[in-house]
């Protein structure tokens, strides 16, 4: 037993000779967020696993080196369409939010659909009404366009050149996975899962998406079950190609496979890994309730980060 | 072992003196379903499970008694947002799509989004625009606006003054079950599961939404594990308060329970339809490979009906 924090930044086809300035980059975001994390569970009064969870996306959103929020990757017309997700592991309430284009912390918003409405998940232009009238902060859509993910989209129109024809899905599927020339995966995310002492449990993701997407397109991150799932077993929060993640029910199968098959967090995990997919396509982070931590991929790479009561820290990519 | 189809027109609190002319209408429509798909199944040259729950659905979709395409209710702002989903069990390829205005059919654009895109979910403009290019059959948004649903949604309103107070959830997800005085389910969709000879399965769900929901909202009809899923054990439709679905992963747990605790089909989906969600929040109907047919809820009724090979024969509400 004890709390126990995991902290994803993205799964995807990673080189080992990842250039050494966005690796410390990466490496010193991640160890931020676990400070925060830490700090945040072990206070007297402590936040809840809920707050835990969106205070570190938040963070990962407002970093421009992450694919959520501020360094959101572009959409094939070039826009930007953020979504997110976050779940509570006891009462299972959830919420979640796609297609958001000026809305600064996506996984807040999330929480509001949660807290304030009737729903669990809220899109396009009615999310937007929903931040408006919440008063979140938001920027002009023009704002969360960075001049390395103009770049990268550029990139990613030159190397799959049937990008619209639709009779092709299955070369563009594989084309789209190629990683830019700063070795940065596109098909990243970030997520928090967190449970505190007395076993709370909770789950969060946000994304940009993937680069090139068609406009509209929603992924595995705002879908409960697929990128983002808690329940009193575990919290799980899910990266990589997203209509994998779909198709694989990864984050529910996580836990499906504790609740009723009785495996340990780590044996489930790692089943969902390798059977929920193929080889190169996700990872996840998962904690549960015990403390127990996972952070098992399929792909080259996952940045990815834990602390746990017990002393165990680890920050790492490959 | 055998073909096995099921079909349901939604699920709700359907009072007992449901007015005949709509009782009868509305299982007249569900006979109707069912002797299309049992033809085409049965065909010398049959068609798939797949075409054959997406052609059961674009029935249901063009007939104005069922939510969903031409019947779909209306937004809180009086518009129309469609959703469906289509999956196919060996695979686990699907299509899902949101917040459609114009499109007949959703779940063929639902279908088409699983063949002709590398992605599973096309929402909002980005879907429309998809539909465009696609040239499916669509019409001004005016033309799904039926009178009844006009009055549906007056008279929700009305019932439902704290709409827009966002501080009072939970008395208005209560309040919204109400039903209207036609003894019509507000919490309707349209679903259609089908098994073959061979044990191929394809599951499709369509809906208009939820009387009065959000702009924006997404329910749990285009959420694969939620609302609809197959895989090579059963296909699997939910419906009734898509917000209960989501949390329950409703679908995914019928075919989990399967997989992964051995359950038969008829004990899983007792076992979701009692634990998934509080009394009075859904039903279900699934078929598994080797053809057996479950059709629970937990509400007071579902519009269902269901056809075997080995001669069932069944369509009922309460």
């Amino acid at each position: 037993m004890g709390w126990a924090i995991a902290v994803h930044g993205g799964a995807g086809d990673i080189p080992l000779n990842l250039p050494p300035e966005i690796r410390q980059a990466r490496e010193t975001a991640l160890k931020h967020c676990l400070d925060i994390a830490v700090t945040a569970l072990q206070a007297t009064h402590g936040h809840s696993p809920l707050d835990v969870v969106e205070l570190v996306v938040r963070e990962l959103e407002n970093h421009p080196l992450f694919n959520a929020g501020l360094g959101s990757v572009l959409t094939t017309d070039g826009s930007v369409e953020m979504e997110a997700c976050i779940m509570d592991g006891n009462t299972k309430k959830c919420g979640a939010v796609s297609g958001l284009k000026t809305v600064v912390n996506a996984i807040s918003l999330a929480r509001l659909v949660m807290e304030k409405t009737p729903h669990v998940y809220l899109a396009f232009e009615g999310a937007e009404a929903f931040a408006r009238e919440q008063g979140v902060e938001t920027l002009e859509p023009s704002h969360f366009i960075t001049p390395a993910n103009v770049a990268r989209l550029k990139q990613a129109k030159e190397a799959d050149r049937v990008q619209l024809d639709y009779t092709q899905p299955i070369k563009k599927e594989v084309e789209v996975e190629t990683p830019d020339e700063n070795g940065d995966s596109q098909l990243g995310t970030v997520g928090c899962v967190a449970v505190d002492g007395d076993g709370n449990l909770a789950a969060a993701t946000s994304t940009g998406g993937l680069v090139n997407k068609m406009v509209g397109r929603v992924g595995d991150t705002p879908i409960i079950g697929a990128g983002t799932y808690a329940n009193t077993y575990c919290a799980v929060s899910a990266t990589g190609r997203g209509e994998t993640i779909i198709r694989g029910t990864v984050a529910r199968d996580v836990a499906a496979l504790m609740e009723y098959k009785g495996l340990s967090l780590k044996e489930a995990a790692a089943y969902v890994v390798k059977n929920g997919g193929p080889e190169g396509t996700f990872g996840l982070i998962a904690v549960s309730a015990t403390g127990e931590v996972a952070m098992p991929f399929n792909t080259a790479g996952m940045f990815r980060a834990c602390a746990t009561q017990n002393g165990s820290f680890e920050i790492a990519i490959h």
